[in-house]
């Protein structure tokens, strides 16, 4: 990576004077502005991918880049691009900001518009400060972040790094029987520009945190520096259906407790090796699922995840030897079928120590930590130097119209982007 | 009880004669017949209680009982005897044997029929040898036994002894919204004498074990001293739904992990006790039911079962208490709501003492042994010194069309129960 991490030293004059920040008045409007868009009778705000009311949202911010001056590209993917270039730096590669503003169904207002309105936010008042960025900067929203109506999540980021075919993902079929390329043209947002036009030289996203630790910390940033790697499986254990009134203990074949005796493994095994990863049984069906019948088939699914690639398969080592035991043990059988599998993202070291200085000289409270969810900065990784800041999550709540973050909160985080941004594209 | 039991030494004559037996061919004949009435287009055999396809059954038992030349009285309830009494007899109370001839949706054959045909055929044996009972004999087949379309189950014979009051039962309204009086008018099947109106000498049951137990141990005869408390509980566990990927797991509340530490506690508990207790969770429900969220909500049955009431109060506090440790330990909340409740059965040791003795001296293997599946037997228990025998079943299945019982099994049933009744009725 190339970035040039400044000295803290060479900032010093803003530790003596008020930090400039953002206009915070602003961005809280823009973020509940763009949160009425979606809403249905009952008040339950949805904005899937491609659909009308994502239209809307996408009309709104489009009009918000453009009074902030900023040169509007739409790609093929209907990634959408708000690009603040001079005729000095329209050389350089790109700073990129940015995150997503789709929605999962009955979502909070935060996830992804955050990142993408302070994006806009931070380039909005580098512009009135009269700052001069050594290269542009851009802010994007990418299509179909959260992989609701269509599949892989994450899909317009992907597709900008090239890890998914532009034709094959336009012609990825929808949950709702939809052509995603045709739902694009439909709502406007199929841009003529080849995905990927924008090599970014760094790319930074904030994003809440969808997570308690924060919160529970009492810690205002995270300086995110991995991502977790996924595992998912789906395993069905058959045991032998059996009265339950008439067969003796230890003659069962109980499919529900060896399913049991997993979910208490992968915890026991995870507090052993004092690792971070994370287990979780998300899922469980018992069949036949009567009260007086031994569970002959108990199907559920196993979320592993850890920010370390050899640990991950660890862990997924350990669930398939104790799956042997349990077979041995229990006299049922178990197959496993793999859901989907994704490597850990290591971060920008550089970009990631920015975000801990920049938090710190603000006096803010920061910390390292792993993000366990997926973001677009994940793709993005794998083309140029990424990281992302994280703020608290009230009770680690998202994908839920309970999803908050304080505004202090909020402010703060788009002030410690505003301050990496001026550290990366200053040029020093 | 007044039941007198011979000295086995008044057999002595048999064990040197062939006994005599059954009339095997009848039996099993008898049963294949009534095995096919009620089969779908799918060949699917199920006969709910006061169905059309039930109608038939009925109609065919009593065609038989009226060849054997018994008296045949239906009950307000539906309930069916067949009764052989004699000028000499009449004034005694009956022996009674029966069971059911109602079923579970697609069953087996054996279950209730068994023990209803090997009684006919004790009966017209008894009468072909010109054996003289000193007591009237009865065989009952007593209405909804199964509890599938009507609740309770064992509501025929309930109502026999008085434990549920006829004009109730009567007004049970069904699964499918038919009033059981109704059906039972319609079928031809609503009697006019008052329940209870046959008060037992005492009580047979011969019956399938629908458990492993006897097959396991190579054992023919179960002599059934005892039949199982049961207690039913719907236990719901309250966490805290949350990302799989973001929340670490030392700040989780799983709903999910809550329950299962509950199945495999009582198994632990029960082995630890040495108890004959059996404790199955056969339902589960997750909610949100999601593979990247951590379960907010458990919902699951618990079927404890006990022959001792004093262990199965002890098992259900034991549960209590671990569910205590569990809200403590794991964060959550946790509700219980009782579904059913019965005390443990203890049957006539007379009587008990009698079936081993018979299958002894037939040269066959009994075990004492508990029932761990309700049966009209218990109920009429209540009123009158009853007991059952029980036969092996393949793979302990039952209600289940793989339910099997082997011939050579199903007529030494029948000859150890044609053993009993000339002991209870000989007089002697």
């Amino acid at each position: 990576m190339t970035v040039v991490v400044p000295k803290i030293s060479t900032f010093k004059g803003d530790i003596d004077m008020p930090h400039p920040s953002i206009n915070a008045e602003r961005l809280l409007a823009h973020i509940q502005d763009l949160g009425t868009i979606g809403r249905d009778d009952r008040g339950q705000l949805t904005r899937l991918a491609a659909s009308d009311s994502e239209k809307q949202g996408r009309d709104r911010l489009v009009g918000w880049l453009e009074v902030a001056g900023l040169e509007v590209v739409i790609d093929r993917i209907g990634n959408v691009f708000g690009i603040w270039q001079s005729e000095d730096n329209a050389g350089q590669s790109p700073l990129m900001l940015g995150s997503h503003i789709d929605t999962v169904i009955n979502a909070g207002v935060y996830d992804g518009c955050y990142g993408v309105l302070a994006g806009l936010e931070v380039i909005e008042t580098l512009k009135e400060q009269g700052f001069e960025p050594a290269r542009p900067i851009a802010v994007a929203a990418f299509t179909n972040e959260e992989g609701v109506r269509y599949a892989p999540d994450m899909l317009g980021s992907l597709v900008h790094v090239g890890g998914l075919d532009i034709e094959e993902a336009l012609a990825t079929v929808g949950t709702d029987g939809t052509l995603l390329g045709s739902e694009l043209a439909r709502i406007g947002y199929a841009g003529a520009v080849e995905p990927g036009f924008l090599k970014p030289h760094a790319y930074v996203e904030l994003h809440i945190e969808q997570g308690p630790v924060l919160e529970r910390e009492a810690i205002a940033i995270g300086a995110v520096e991995n991502l977790q790697g996924i595992s998912w499986q789906r395993v069905t254990i058959e045991g032998v259906a059996n009265h339950a009134g008439t067969t003796p203990m230890a003659m069962r074949c109980d499919a529900g407790l060896a399913a049991a005796r997993v979910g208490l493994f992968l915890r026991d095994h995870i507090a052993r090796s004092n690792a971070p990863s994370v287990a979780t049984i998300g899922t469980m069906r018992f069949e036949p699922d009567a009260i007086n019948v031994i569970p002959s088939r108990a199907v559920f699914t196993v979320d592993l995840r850890d920010p370390d690639e050899e640990r991950l398969q660890a862990l997924e080592a350990a669930l398939a030897a104790e799956l042997r035991v349990i077979i041995a043990e229990e006299g049922v059988t178990a197959t496993v079928e793999r859901l989907a599998r994704f490597e850990p993202v290591a971060f920008d070291r550089a970009i990631v120590q920015m975000i801990e200085a920049s938090a710190g000289a603000r006096g803010l409270k920061s910390r390292r930590m792993t993000s366990g969810a997926g973001h677009d900065a994940q793709m993005i990784a794998r083309i140029a130097p990424a990281a992302m800041i994280f703020v608290p999550s009230r009770d680690g709540i998202s994908h839920n119209p309970r999803e908050h973050t304080d505004p202090a909160d909020l402010i703060a985080g788009a002030n410690v982007l505003l301050d990496v941004v001026k550290r990366i594209a200053s040029g020093r």
